[in-house]
């Protein structure tokens, strides 16, 4: 994994991963025009520009104006458009208008961008521990913003009948031959009384914690991802018209959205809409863009489960969080054949997203960011082709709420053992 | 308890313990008039008579048409009706339209009723076990239907501006004194391994099963349910306008419902809407109808939290599930003051309604009823006072979408040990 | 029509007609049991209860109350529940939740009349001139909530997939043999400066006037209403399918509700439902229960237009309006062959619902009852089956949205000479 | 009004009329960004780079498609993107999904239309009398869209809190005096039988005839339109508050919106949101931005009513089509004081948008174009600040739904003489 090591580095010095980390937005808002960045597909994604300024405004209200005195706003008509749900930090625009945000223009933002770490990088060298901590939160929270740009550009294009590609597709991209279903190997993880959460070493988010014991039968993991080879014997079994492989609220949704394929498919052409426009599907790939729904239904087809969240976390540690098919620049953002438990698609868990055992929030507004569960929501486990390489981690808990496809969300199986 | 035990003891001959469950039923809607009997306040709550009625579809269905050679069914009609969402059992009305059934009458509902029960009751005796435990699952079934009966009443009564009373009010219910909110005792419950789970002795339902191993960190519970006295300093101390105690989707349904109380309450006048009609709140009383956002959020203002399924559960096993204030008969039906881990009000967990593991559905129709498992839902433990005596367990898992509040649904504190 | 004479004679005393009409009521709610009165299938349609007392809420409220001393209301809570859109007169139950009024029953509602008859009835020597004026006004108003009761009726039992019959269907009820459709004959109107509007001359509600002048063109209408055969016609001809024959929003409304043939109808089966339960279509009867959209849509296709009101007045003008297949009694309620311009079906015009040149609200809370004109309805004007005779007149403006269709709407077509 | 000849008078030779309207859309969107050309701020309202690209569609589609043997499609995925609603004319993009279309740029439809301008422009000379009307017609068209195009713009830049300015304010936008709401002239019109209607004379759309009679009694029209302070007074003396001076539809949407002032303005502080930013109100400009609902109630509460169309256009036809406030140039464009029947603002008038007598739709896909009325919209005389100078006519007929408030909508009250 060296060669991703100079990228993102935990070990870097943070004034570098700042740095790195706020070129790495920027680079990947490159291929996009003024309007491509206002694209406000549906009202859970964002413009790209919007995250753009939503990062900067993060930086900007907790470290600079809070820990830099005679800090003064760059616009203080800002905050209102780019806070996001912080309660503490007032008004704010209603999410579903921020593709309404023509004017600041992409350069203005831009240049915010740089007054802004121009501050960061003169005010780091003074900024107390807290302060500090502020700064490593504030890339954490750019990086899952990087790969929420990238998914919602994915979105926003694909709402466009042109289908535009954000980047170009490449020679080796082929289709893969298909892998025979029965192919599939299973790793088992440990049993019994086991740990999981993080244990506070290095930087998590509060809701990883505390690190606590669970109870595990023994199990066994799929070695591979479920792949589109996998996924159309799925369709071609009808498997989405076949009411007692979901969940009951699974098959109204199915019935209610007229869902026979995974977001951005083609099942027919066998194609899909990706970053690189509509390509081939690659047979080997792992499948993405599926549904919590989906992937319980294909588990309980397949004869299989999804995984809880300490199952995959269990085994999980044992690998590298910054390995596999993660994102290291801005280009050839897609799923692939073969890799481990971090890289390609976020997988679905069986686990809701509650607050583990012993959980307290932090204080405070920046506290927010970390204590918003809401109830109604699944763990995804690992990382995806657009997680930030170094972003994720074992004990790191993703979750959306089960109808949502836009994310590159996949399924691995799990069994008893 | 045995002053119960006549009622619904899992010791009488079935054929007892179906007519008693039967007449309960009728008893039961008994107070209604023909137009109360077809209320049908909002989709997720059905009129009394279809509850009379498609109790009755189920026996004659998967009883007398299954196992009974040569019955015919009593009305071909019927089944199209009083169908809940067997999708292998055909078309059926939509959810929402329940209401408009003003025929057949509920003279001739009650005639299909004694029909059904004739000949359930002659064929006892000649049935083969797989029928007898379709009765048995019949029998819970009812039940279930029963404690729906009443609060769908109590919501269609809501909704009329007059509040009408389904039930007298009684000379003992006064208002109680209003008890110290400091004088919580806690329980201790077991922690490290533990099992939890139908152990498939007795009926349960399958969503119950299997037994299964869970570790649990040391814990209390609180050893009395959160009270009306309780609730009513919650509401003086702005708990409803304090957006950090919520759940970030809670916070989302207090606003755009304007909560400001309990359903059926009126804060300050301090009387709710009940069975009996418009009464004074009951201070001792256990709080009752108030969704999982609230109780969530009470726990977090109390400095508590709500228990896990595991935890309740572990103590509850302790406890005589047939003991407290739950329901004898059609009369008196409300929380109040004192009582154990069963009885008076269903007590929201902290955990998603998911399958335990090791959870396989049973095949066949009868198992859809069993098997359908829902995303966003909370477990609720314990037993209401509209809970058919005899009917919950440890085991029990009852389950609604965290903004329902039409049930008699509570809230126990629990805080780790 | 002499045989309609006794029954609602404009000549009869005032106290006689009262009664007569207040009996009519009770009458056509005979056939109905305590649920059925309680229906309300969507929000627009009231429960037949409702209709019961709130026209007895306007005498007790407007006669009663306001003109005899000493009179006191018989239940101080009605007034909440029986209001239907008098801003004037206070709060009132939301138009969609009439039908959870479950209580008062069936039973005290009639004794409610009873009272209020009783009252009025006692009343009605002594009162002045302005008080009989509004009881005048209320008789009016009755007479519309009764054809409205049917209606309601009709579409409450439509709801139920068993299809109750409100009334017997009658021997004579034949299919009829099928007109060609090119038998059409014309009638010709005046043209030049004509006058239409209420003269004042006998009751009339004041929407009606004031009597003004206006230009026609020459003109023809039809000899008799669109006839179900026609319609057939319409549907094979594939009328439904042809986006070019309809409104922009008509064709939206087909596209969104899927609408392939009048309400109530099953095309295939050539039959309706009606008052009666399902019948097989009447091919010489006027079809009923068409949306203006489709009324223009058809006259389109037959290469002709929908009347303008005043077109239709100036020759109804010349009929007796109490005249054809209205109604007399609880009985037979359906379109059938022949007839003139009243009765049968109310017919579309190609006019909006706007006030007469010249018209001036009456002031207070009974003017309100006048003066609500509203944008988007269009005139129908005639009678219906369902209309009580001696009710309409050739002034009448009856008016509904475009896409209503449960009350008895028709088409006569129009050409221009 | 010599000063605007040059620019659109009828009697220049067709290219060059088409060359000044293509040139002034172009001129219109000169000051937007890329990202402002793609707002969409709500379903009816549509992204200025699709006005730019839909008035290309019309012309390469009727004209370059159908009459000019050879012409290939510039872009064959172009139609689905900027077709609107010609049924005739295939599939189309959803109407509230243009403003994803961040693709093709704006510089490449600019690139477009050069190339189809410049394809017309060869073609012109060649073109048979059909195609010269076709493009005529597409002239029309393109100015219809060009003051949609500046209220469309208005709406988005509305819909971003920053309140971006279109254009600039003028030293001259000064606030004026407030007049007495007493100095109101009336101007009287003809009555008895009048002509209204298009005569054929010049082009029209086909909605604007025949020709044809009508009938008028006395009446008068108010000599100046309803200003900003007799707006202020109205808002002063809780016109929004009392519902008798509303339609009963009009007084839903009040409610439903909480609707207290014109759209766009701040009452409290005096201003409104313009092109050229938030300004202060004028008080002597003439209102704008106000639905038919606020406009029938400002009548009522004026003691006077609205003009129906007929009278208006009676009137009109007296004036110079031509004069007034309109549109000539991209700037400045904003209602101010004085003026007569023509620019400022549309007027209200009391008559629905129905088909004049006699009228007959014209055979074609084109005839889609002229032929789709609907129901429920109501009819708009005159010609705002920023309908192309030019463009409308006595018999001109805007139409829009009653709610509707984004464009430059006022009133001028009428009274029977």
């Amino acid at each position: 994994m060296n060669q991703h090591a100079p990228i993102l580095a935990a070990q870097a010095p943070l004034a570098e991963r700042l740095a790195r980390t706020r070129a790495l937005t920027l680079a990947l808002a490159e291929p996009l025009s003024e309007a491509d960045a206002c694209l406000q597909p549906f009202a859970d994604a964002s413009p790209a520009k919007w995250h753009l300024a939503h990062t900067t405004w993060f930086f900007e209200t907790f470290v600079l104006r809070d820990h830099v005195s005679g800090y003064r706003a760059y616009d203080e008509r800002f905050p209102f458009l780019f806070n996001s749900y912080y309660e503490g930090e007032g008004a704010r625009l209603a999410r579903d208008r921020r593709g309404m945000i023509s004017r600041p223009s992409l350069a203005e933002v831009r240049e915010w961008r740089g007054h802004v770490d121009e501050r960061l990088q003169i005010a780091l060298p003074q900024l107390p521990p807290a302060a500090l901590a502020l700064v490593e939160l504030g890339i954490q929270h750019e990086q899952q913003h990087q790969e929420l740009l990238l998914t919602d550009v994915l979105a926003g294009f694909a709402a466009n009948p042109l289908e535009p590609a954000y980047m170009a597709s490449h020679a080796g991209d082929r289709m893969g031959s298909s892998p025979a279903s029965d192919d599939q190997k299973w790793i088992e993880g440990r049993h019994g009384v086991i740990e999981i959460g993080a244990d506070g070493d290095g930087f998590s988010f509060d809701c990883e914690g505390p690190r606590h014991r669970a109870w595990l039968e023994p199990y066994r993991l799929a070695a591979r991802p479920v792949s589109n080879a996998d996924w159309l014997e799925f369709v071609a079994d009808g498997g989405y018209r076949s009411p007692t492989l979901w969940l009951s609220d699974g098959w109204d949704w199915v019935r209610r959205h007229d869902v026979t394929a995974p977001l951005y498919w083609s099942a027919e052409e066998q194609t899909a809409f990706t970053l690189a426009g509509r390509q081939p599907l690659h047979f080997d790939a792992p499948v993405a863009h599926v549904s919590y729904y989906e992937a319980d239904a294909f588990a309980r087809w397949a004869g299989a489960r999804l995984p809880t969240e300490a199952e995959y976390e269990v085994l999980a540690a044992g690998e590298d969080a910054a390995g596999g098919n993660q994102l290291d620049r801005a280009e050839a953002v897609r799923p692939h054949a073969g890799g481990g438990l971090f890289g390609n698609v976020w997988c679905w868990t069986a686990s809701a997203f509650l607050s583990h055992p012993g959980f307290t929030p932090v204080e405070g507004t920046v506290g927010e960011y970390n204590g918003k569960f809401m109830s109604g929501q699944m763990v995804l486990k690992g990382a995806s082709c657009a997680t930030p390489r170094g972003h994720s981690r074992a004990s790191y808990r993703n979750f959306f709420p089960p109808a949502a496809r836009w994310q590159f969300t996949g399924v691995r199986l799990a069994r008893d053992a």
